[in-house]
């Protein structure tokens, strides 16, 4: 299997990137193919004693930054390390691409690069969250799409279900529709047609879900448009961040303080660690023809190895195909 | 001045209801008129030696669970404590209306039986919710309108910045408009046109703002549609709620931990304080013709004394009147 990664995506590219790659190809057999800038590549991997030479590298000489219009990948940066990668991946020449790079740019290039699987409407930014029950959830759409359908939730519900069975390996995923209240009238016309599509699938729905639920691990996919679902990315990762920030400091604040984080280290750790977004390594693009996978923005390698390794069972466990199966 | 404190709403009712508006009675002086089933009422004071006789007590035969239909305030329960109160309100037996029982009911009945400040399209849900600057912010609309048009969100952000001025005394409140990124260009085409409307109101508009950026205290006003709006709320409240519990586990754990949390034991008290929503005691009802105020659903008797101070002042300070004239 012939992973491509993206090796100027993110913000600790290229040294962090190359750093997980090299360590997913020792623990877990796969082949490399970074793409980027390849002199920057090389002397950032010889300066850090990683050796890559048996590594192939495809140059690409643009770079797409975090904050920059998603749809440079298509036409202003044709030679961005995301568009080429794509591109590459389109034509066989890897079974998945993966990159910490520009989220908008890898829906977009995902979805009009590498096409989308026969049926499927819209491709879901899906990341995949921690939760306090001590595992994860799948939250799709993020913001791919900002506006959907009925019908492209049950479609992104069918996708989740299928990543979350055949990669997450949890055997009966419970989805959950993303709604202002449980009952099932609530909502607007979208979530009540939406909830009725839902009912009907071949899926375990467990009806409505509201954010208060999510930290509990009340369900492994939860469903909603890509407004909806980014605003609840950003505040139930921002919140968790701020409380534990606020911790931090006060556990820093003085002698005393730092005893008693002493007596509670390996549990602190614990807990931190349950609510690590780097544990998960981040958000794969469901919808497109070929597995696509947007690591975290602040990856560092430990969360490439992860999402090498989740993109992995992604290929082996042949999620396209069934999904493919699950959409007809 | 007089204030009609609905004595049934809430998980804590009638007991922590009555407790909170004898002590503000008590300290701020201003006059209580319960509503409410009255036998109930007066045996649960007598019980807990509180002295209501010279309160005033308005009886309403009947409740609304917090989970009904929040349209039974107006048709199938008349008798409700509710929809008596706010009648009473409407008439000129008070000068404002407090309760912490079923939010839609109060938003409804707030709109229909009290009416709406001449001009006000609809009005909005407005929690004050705490951050970890050391202060709170307004949301609003929270879920008494799901739909919104700009002009809705650009009242919403004219109402709540003439509370945060006058009932919270913040000078010159830097009002958000809730997005999916700070650009301009971001979000669709309601947040589009409501951006350029805010943008040239008579306020401190400040641009997009996101989840993320809400605990760290970045703007006073949060504006959005109620479905955001209400997203926002639970993911918010529900998430830092789970890490402090979580936090809260680990510190009960065993003797160890017990020792850890009696030395950092002032500070995370404090940090609980900041974040506490009885401390704000909950949410106006912003453009109703007078004021109406919902208590936080779980209110004890210190978030109800809160609610009627800070009532209190949003009579005193003629918040309806600055309304209005921002209106016009």
């Amino acid at each position: 299997m012939r992973i491509i990664v993206d090796a100027m995506g993110g913000d600790n590219a290229p040294l962090e990137i190359i750093k997980g790659s090299v360590d997913a190809h020792n623990e877990y057999g796969v082949d490399i193919t970074f793409v980027g800038q390849e002199d920057v590549i090389k002397s950032v991997a010889a300066e850090n004693n990683l050796d890559i030479s048996s590594y192939e590298i495809i140059n690409a000489s643009e770079v797409i930054a975090t904050d920059e219009d998603p749809s440079s990948v298509l036409k202003k940066k044709p030679d961005s390390s995301i568009s080429v990668g794509l591109k590459r991946l389109s034509e066989g020449e890897g079974d998945a691409f993966i990159s910490a790079g520009n989220s908008g740019a890898l829906c977009v290039g995902g979805t009009l690069i590498t096409k989308r699987i026969k049926g499927v409407k819209r491709p879901g930014f899906a990341p995949i969250m921690p939760h306090f029950g001590g595992g994860c959830f799948m939250l799709i759409d993020a913001g791919a799409n900002l506006e959907a359908r009925p019908e492209m939730l049950l479609q992104y519900a069918l996708m989740g279900n299928a990543y979350m069975k055949n990669v997450m390996k949890i055997e009966n995923p419970r989805v959950g529709l993303a709604n202002v209240g449980t009952e099932a009238h609530k909502g607007l016309e979208l979530q009540h047609n939406a909830y009725e599509l839902l009912k009907q699938a071949d899926i375990n729905f467990i009806g409505n879900v509201e954010g208060r639920d999510l930290p509990y691990g009340k369900c492994d996919v939860v469903v909603c448009d890509g407004f909806i679902g980014n605003v609840i990315l950003k505040t139930y990762e921002g919140t968790a961040k701020a409380v534990m920030g606020k911790l931090k400091d006060l556990f820093y604040k003085n002698t005393k303080s730092k005893i008693a984080a002493a007596l509670v280290m390996s549990d602190l750790k614990n807990m931190i660690k349950e609510f690590d977004y780097h544990e998960y390594g981040g958000a794969p693009i469901m919808g497109t023809a070929k597995p696509v996978f947007k690591a975290h923005g602040s990856a560092k390698a430990k969360t490439i190895k992860n999402a090498i390794r989740l993109t992995k069972e992604y290929v082996e466990a042949d999620v396209i195909n069934e999904i493919s199966e699950a959409l007809k």
